[in-house]
C-alpha cells in the first residue's frame, strides 16, 4: 500500500459487489442446480475467464465483437503497432496490434474449444455443467450487467433424443425445487421451421424469416408480417407464414395441425417426429412445470439445428424466460474438431434469483451462518467465554465470541445485525454456577443450562 | 458462429482448464475451509473480476502496477488520446487514455473498497471470507499462473487478540481436516522488528531492514548481513542485527531472550507481550500442527503493523509455505474511510492442492459423482431402463442412462471412464421376470434383483 491517495470507492459501472446475505441466497440457489446436475451424472467443469482472442472473435456476429472486453499486452504494447495506423488514430487496426486476449463472452465458445482441447480426457458422451461468470461490454441497465453469472448444461457427443428428455426433465425438477409455481416448458424444433422457409420457398431467407418469429414475443403479429412484406417476401408466402403462425390448441391438436400442414414435407415431418418423441416419453413429474409445443419459438442463434426450448416464468411481475437451450450440431467444428453433435440448456440464474427475491422463494433460514454469540462482561468472563466457545466449535457449532470487552447491548446489537438466534451471556454468577444464560434472541427468552446443556440445545 | 475459420484450440499463456476429476478435488478443498470459516462465524461475499484502474493502480507498488491486466475501453478507444503521445509511440502515457479498468490483482484491496463502500450494510467486527481468481501478468512458470485462486479471511474493526488467536486456531483446524501430519504455524510481530530498528537506530532504513529479514528464508545469513553492510548499514548494527538473529531454542526460550535483548524497548516488548498473550492462549487441539515463534519472519509487505503468521509444511518434498497474514491499520484509509484495523489469513490453495495431489491426501471417492450406469440391449430395454432411471433418480440416487442403443461393452466403458461403480444391465429377460442384473464394476460381482431391492442397496 505504497501510495496513500485518497480514492472515492467505487465500483466499475455494470459490476456488483455481494453482500453476506445475498452470498448466502446465490449459494442456495446454485446448490440446488448443482445438486440436481449431479443427480443427473454432469459433472463440472471450469475454463479461465481469459481467453485468446482469436478463440472469442468472430463466434457472436459483428455486434458480439464489439461487446467483447479486450485485455492490453503488457509492457510496451504500442511497440509493434505501425506508425501509420496510429497517426490516423485507426482503433480498429490498432486493436490487432495491442491486444491478444478478451473476457469469456459466453460459456459456450470455450466449451467447445475445451472439448477439442481435451477429447482424449474426456467420458463421451461428455455431460458437463459450468457455472461463473461472463463478461459484456453492453450498456449497463437495470438487471443487466456487464459481469454476470451464466449456469449450461450439455451433452457433447449423442444425437439421442434422450438427451433432449433429461434436459427437459432437469428444468421441471429444479424449478421444482425452487418452489415455482407456474412454469411452462416452450418446445419445439428447428427442422420445423426449415420445413416451413421450404414450404414458403424461402430457404435462402432462412435467417430473416427465423429473426422475424423470434420478434413474435415482442411485436405484434401484423407488423412482423407487414415488415416482412416490406423485405421481399411476396404475399402468398405471407399468407403460408400467417397460417403457420395461426396453429393453436393443445399439443395434440397442435401436432396434428403440424402434420397436415407440413404434409409431404421431409425436413418438417422429421422435426415433428421429434417434438412428439419428447412430449411423449417426458415425465414431468412435478405438476407445476408443463411443456406446451410453441411453433412461433425461433432462437435466434443460427447454431440451433434441432430440439429448441424456452422456459417462461408466469407468476409475479417478472415473467420472462429463465430458461433455454437446444439442438447444435457444429459446435466443435470451428476448432477443428471432428463434428460433435451437441444439446444443452442454461439457467438465466441472474432472473431466476430477482425472481425468488419477489416471491420470497428463499428459505428463511437460508442466511443463517453463526448459531450463537459468547457475549460477557469483563476480561474474566471473556476467557471463561472463550473456553465455551471452543468446545461449542468442537461439537460442530457454528459459533461466535464477541472479540473485545464491551457493553452488552453492543455485543448484542452484532448478534442481531449478523441475524444470530442466540446468546450465551456470561457474567460472574455463571461462571460460579457454571449454569449460563441461554437468550433466544428472536423471542427474548433466557435459560440457565450447563455447556452440557446447551451443547445438546444447540443440536435440536 | 457465424465465422467458419478453423483455429487450433488453445489457452491463454498462463491459464487453465479443469477436468471434472479436478473440480471435484478443488470443490472437497474449498468446502472443508468453507466450512471451518462458517464455524467460525466468518460470512462469504464477491466483490467483481473487474475493477476501476484508479482502484488497483498504486496499491502494489511499480512492479505490480506492471502487472495489473488492463482492460481496453470499448469502442473507438484511440480517439481521446493526444496525438503527440502517439506519435512517439508512448505505451505509458497512452495507457491513461484507452484503460480505465483492470482485474483484480489480488481480494485484499477490493475489499478495502467494499468495507468503505458498504460499511453501513455491514456488522463490525465484519468477518468476512473470499474465495476467487485473481490475475496478474507474471512470467507463468510450473506452479505459477496468471489466473489463479486466493482464499482470504479477515476481521475489519477490531484490535482484539482474540481474533489472531482464532484465525491462528483456522490455520490449525482446516490442516488438521485437510490430514496434513506436520505443519509448522510461524509467529512473530512486527513490533518486535520496529523495535529492532530502534535498538539499531535504524529507523530511517526499516523498509531495507525488513526486506533483507526476509530473504533469510532463501539466503544465507551471512550473504544478508554483509549486503546490508555495503547499503550502508554500520558494524554495530550488523553486531546487533546478528546477535538478534541468533536468538534460539523453544517458544518460552525465545520469549525469554526477547525479553532480554529489548529490555527497556517499549515497542519491542509491547509486540513480545502480544506474542506470548496469542501462544499462551491458543488452543490448538490438532497436534500434527505446532506453533512456533520465529524472529526472523518479516513478511515483506509494508503494511502488517503487529501480529505476522505462515505456515509452513514439512511433509513430502514441496516444503513451502501454505498460508500467511497478519494485523495492519491502514487498510481503508486509502479509500477515504475512518481508519479501521484489521487482521487477515490467507490459504495458499493452489499450493495446498499440489502437495495433496503428492502426498495423495484426497479421498478416494472424491470425484464420486454417478453411482449407476443404466446398460441395456435395444430399444425396448431402454425404454424399459429408462423407467427404471426415473425411479432411482426419484429416490435421490445420482444415476445415469447411456442415451443410445450401443455394444454393451462400449456402454460399459463409458462408466469405467466416468468412474461409476455399478451398472444395471437389462435385456428381455430381464424385463420379463422384473429381476434386474447389478453388476459391481469394481469387483465384477453380479446379482439379479428387483427395483426396489437395487434402491435398498443403493442407499446403503
Amino acid at each position: 500500500m505504497s501510495d496513500n491517495k485518497k480514492i472515492k470507492p467505487a465500483l466499475s459501472k455494470g459490476t456488483r459487489d455481494f453482500l453476506p446475505k445475498e452470498i448466502a441466497k446465490r449459494n442456495f440457489l446454485f446448490d440446488v442446480i448443482k445438486k440436481v446436475f449431479a443427480k443427473y451424472g454432469f459433472q463440472q467443469i471450469e475454463t479461465p475467464a481469459i481467453e485468446r482472442l482469436e478463440t472469442l472473435t468472430g463466434k457472436y456476429g459483428e455486434e458480439g465483437d464489439k461487446l467483447l472486453f479486450k485485455i492490453l499486452n503488457s509492457g510496451d504494447f504500442l511497440k509493434d503497432t505501425p506508425d501509420a495506423i496510429l497517426a490516423e488514430k485507426n482503433s480498429r487496426e490498432t486493436l490487432k496490434h495491442i491486444a491478444e486476449k478478451g473476457l469469456r463472452y459466453d460459456l459456450t465458445v470455450p466449451l467447445a474449444r475445451y472439448v477439442v482441447q481435451h477429447q482424449e480426457h474426456l467420458a463421451f458422451p461428455f455431460r458437463r455443467f459450468h457455472i461463473g461468470p461472463v463478461w459484456r461490454a453492453d450498456r449497463p441497465q437495470k438487471g443487466r450487467y456487464q459481469e454476470f453469472y451464466q449456469c449450461d448444461a450439455d451433452v457433447i457427443g449423442s444425437e439421442s433424443l434422450y438427451n433432449e428428455i433429461e434436459l427437459v426433465s432437469i428444468f421441471s425438477e429444479v424449478f421444482h425445487m425452487l418452489q415455482f409455481d407456474n412454469v411452462e416448458l416452450k418446445i419445439s424444433n428447428r427442422k420445423i421451421l426449415a420445413g416451413l422457409a421450404e414450404v414458403m420457398k424461402a430457404e435462402d431467407k432462412f435467417t430473416a424469416l427465423t429473426i422475424a418469429i423470434d420478434k413474435l414475443d415482442k411485436v405484434e403479429k401484423e407488423k412482423v408480417l407487414s415488415d416482412l412484406q416490406a423485405d421481399s417476401f411476396n404475399e402468398q408466402q405471407i399468407k403460408l407464414l400467417d397460417e403457420y403462425l395461426g396453429i393453436s390448441g393443445g399439443n395434440d391438436e397442435k401436432l396434428a395441425q403440424l402434420k397436415t400442414y407440413f404434409s409431404g414435407n421431409e425436413t418438417a415431418l422429421a422435426g415433428i417426429k421429434e417434438l412428439e418423441f419428447v412430449i411423449n416419453t417426458s415425465h414431468i413429474a412435478h405438476f407445476a412445470s408443463h411443456i406446451s409445443i410453441d411453433q412461433t419459438l425461433a432462437r435466434g442463434l443460427n447454431y440451433y439445428t434441432g430440439f429448441i426450448i424456452e422456459v417462461k416464468n408466469h407468476s409475479g411481475s417478472l415473467r420472462s424466460s429463465i430458461g433455454s437451450g437446444g439442438r447444435y450440431d457444429n459446435l466443435t467444428e470451428m476448432f477443428g474438431g471432428r463434428n460433435m453433435p451437441g444439446v444443452g440448456i442454461s439457467f438465466g440464474i441472474e432472473r431466476i434469483y430477482d425472481i425468488m427475491e419477489e416471491l420470497n422463494l428463499f428459505p428463511n433460514n437460508v442466511s443463517q451462518g453463526t448459531k450463537v454469540l459468547l457475549a460477557y462482561f469483563d476480561e474474566p468472563s471473556q476467557q471463561y467465554a472463550f473456553n465455551v466457545l471452543q468446545q461449542l466449535r468442537a461439537a460442530g457449532v457454528a459459533a461466535e465470541m464477541y472479540p473485545s470487552v464491551s457493553k452488552l447491548a453492543k455485543q448484542l446489537d452484532y448478534a442481531n445485525k449478523k441475524k444470530i438466534a442466540n446468546a450465551i451471556i456470561i457474567g460472574s454468577e455463571e461462571m460460579q454456577s457454571g449454569l449460563l444464560a441461554l437468550k433466544n434472541l428472536i423471542d427474548g427468552t433466557q435459560q440457565k443450562l450447563s455447556v452440557a446443556d446447551i451443547l445438546k440445545v444447540m443440536h435440536t
